[in-house]
């Protein structure tokens, strides 16, 4: 039963209840570290939990540490030992979303909310046995069911699992808005809010464009293209998940009240512009090999040498022979690999032979990015056109099914994005 | 098998090992928060715990937090919730040891030694429900000294366990040295080492006299007096734990080479002293009642309402009734007992009708302790004669088997220290 006709913001179950009706979700808020980076924003961010709970809702509340609180105990892993046991590592930073979530369960107390904190060997979330990287494979929920629906608010610590080992893992960097949506799908919630430090997913970066808006739904799968160029909101692999697990999840900020951006289903979305945002990255280098020989089995030597020193390659590009003999070959790594992949590619030289190869780290990554460019044409000239227009030189190309991306010099970035940025309708009013 | 005739260190065992005999034992070592301070001390630590495992010997190291984590994280707590729920409390304050086990398993690991850290609940140590002062139950050790035997180092977090609830349990300040006499009485270790800022147990307070000689043994007994004192290097729990188990006890220093103290049974200390130490303590306030009416069962109701109120009583003296219908009557609590405690004792005046009420919080007590004193006749008179010489005034006077204890007042307290360290022969040559 749905009682407005756009989609809502919770799947609502009318009930009775203190006198009136009421209809109720279950939600799980995850809070970042910065939103709980001290004990007066706890109390802010436990307020918003109460909030929830007031108006019936079933809540629970995963946390990540508190701010500066993982990166002091990496440091003192680090230091201790340069390369380090992860199982060791594993205890020691996942102390900080114990201490968090405990005093999260203390702030809602106060508040005369029912809470109580859970660590992740006491749900407990199982996982993988890759310690420092652990993968999620199970939640027991049945307990957390009972008393969400007793009315406990649970405050789960996130980014901490129980390995095989009966040792404690952790999921990586950013694990907790994973911890979130494994949660979220395991209780099959109706929504999983990421409260975080801004107020939702944008058009494109508002520093450069002062003219971005916040964008009020987008795709999963836009959401991950846009993060893969660098509009880092949420951690991919999170985003990976809810898509998998059909969650709905909800980017909003901690500090400020607004509706924030929903990533949801594609069909969710009625009215799909051409180009949902743009954006960019200067994360990348441009390697060039100058005359390889033209034979089979050359690219396969060079990429697959660098697959084996673990890099990866983004976009690539081959010129068409002039001679029939040799080409050009250029492609994208990160920039940090940039260095050791032209190690490696120097080292294969003499099965593949070349001429010259040039490092270029002054480059942008520039890409529009929506599904609504599956059904509208013209979007690929439209960005082209665009950036000729404002004589900026495309060096490399490469499209995916929702999104172009184009490499051009660094310097241009702005420029391009503000360009693109209006050429496609994006901007405010 | 003995190799030497004095009492040993260490049950030799001799063992074959790396082309020698060797004798091994099995030690558990306490590190303190000032020892675990910061990473520098966590390596000269594990230096210590090496030194013990090249020469042959099973080592279980038991730690505390960091110096000064754990009260930043009491502050926490108590900042967030002024009354709070000892279960999330317990959650938050354990972090610390989690933090400071897997840094010393790190240190150690750099240093070549096979170590891991285990955190209460992986154990398990199984404890009361008592949460924020939680009793041991039981050690599972199968698993340790399996590990032990094959040479791995277990470093463990102390002051936390497992309560029946499947959440973390913490024993209460200075719990650490409890979960170590613990471990080493479920291991039946052959010592257990205290590793703190101070490098053993002296006949008194070197800063009120330079002639203060550190004891190479002193039996739980005297500790336990001792402690109680004042003279606080362990705490009274662990001691108490110690003897009832058996467990040998060193108290040495972190931070110099050193035999420190053993605390031992009273049969293992041959020569017995008259005197062993003198203790202070300037913790204490004297209440004193004028004109209680002297009858049957005033003493009962002055104490029950104290105790009601949880307030401690220590030395208590009841003058004899001049005129058979009244007596003063004076008795001990700590000094911050004391404002309470007048409380208490003025509104039950209408059932005990006294004259006035008087509070000193200005005396000190003074203590001789010592196993010799039972076969040393004279202890007293010497105590006595010696405070009279110097024209101090003993106001109170209470008596142990092992111990003497006067209140004077407190401005006399190093004199009355001094003089009688001299008195009792205890000062070094």
């Amino acid at each position: 039963m749905r009682l407005v006709s756009t989609p809502p913001l919770e799947y609502e179950c009318p009930r009775f209840q203190s006198g009136k009706w009421k209809t109720v979700a279950r939600i799980v808020k995850k809070f970042g570290g910065t939103s709980v980076a001290d004990l007066a924003r706890i109390r802010a961010a436990a307020a918003k939990v109460k909030a929830a709970v007031d108006e019936g809702h079933e809540v629970l509340v995963v946390v990540s540490a508190m701010a500066g609180v993982t990166n002091q105990l990496v440091g003192y892993v680090n230091d201790t030992a340069p390369i380090y046991d992860a199982r060791e590592y594993d205890s020691v930073v996942a102390a900080g979303e114990q201490i968090s979530s405990g005093l999260f369960a203390l702030a809602l107390q106060e508040m005369g909310v029912d809470a109580r904190s859970w660590l992740g060997w006491q749900v407990p979330v199982r996982t993988s046995g890759a310690h420092a990287s652990a993968r999620i494979l199970d939640i027991e929920t049945a307990e957390l069911v009972k008393r969400m629906e007793a009315g406990q608010v649970g405050v789960v610590a996130g980014f901490q699992g129980l390995g095989p080992d009966n040792r404690i893992t952790t999921l990586g960097r950013g694990g907790s808005d994973t911890s979130a949506v494994a949660f979220a799908a395991a209780l099959k919630a109706d929504r999983c809010d990421i409260y975080t430090d801004v107020d939702g997913v944008y058009t494109t970066d508002p520093r450069i464009v002062k003219a971005a808006r916040k964008l009020d739904k987008v795709s999963y799968e836009e959401m991950l293209e846009m993060a893969s160029v660098g509009a880092k909101v949420l951690q991919t692999r999170s985003v990976e998940l809810a898509m998998r697990m059909g969650v709905r999840l909800r980017v909003l900020s901690s500090f400020e009240n607004g509706a924030g951006t929903l990533i949801v289903d594609e069909d969710e979305i009625v009215e799909q512009a051409e180009v949902t945002g743009v954006a960019y990255s200067l994360n990348d280098a441009k390697i060039t090999l100058l005359q390889v020989e033209d034979q089979p089995g050359v690219a396969a030597a060079i990429f697959g040498a660098l697959a084996e020193a673990n890099i990866n390659v983004d976009m690539i590009v081959q010129n068409i022979s002039e001679n029939g003999r040799s080409t050009d070959m250029t492609f994208t790594v990160a920039a940090t690999d940039a260095a050791r992949a032209k190690t490696v590619i120097e080292a294969i030289r003499e099965t593949v032979p070349f001429k010259d190869i040039l490092v270029d780290s002054k480059v942008a990554k520039i890409s529009v990015v929506g599904v609504g460019m599956r059904s509208h044409a013209g979007v690929a000239q439209k960005m082209f056109a665009t950036l000729a227009e404002k004589g900026i030189n495309i060096q490399v190309i490469s499209t995916s099914e929702i999104k172009i991306s184009v490499l051009i010099a660094a310097d241009y970035h702005e420029l391009a994005v503000r360009a693109l940025h209006a050429a496609y309708g994006l901007d405010a009013d």
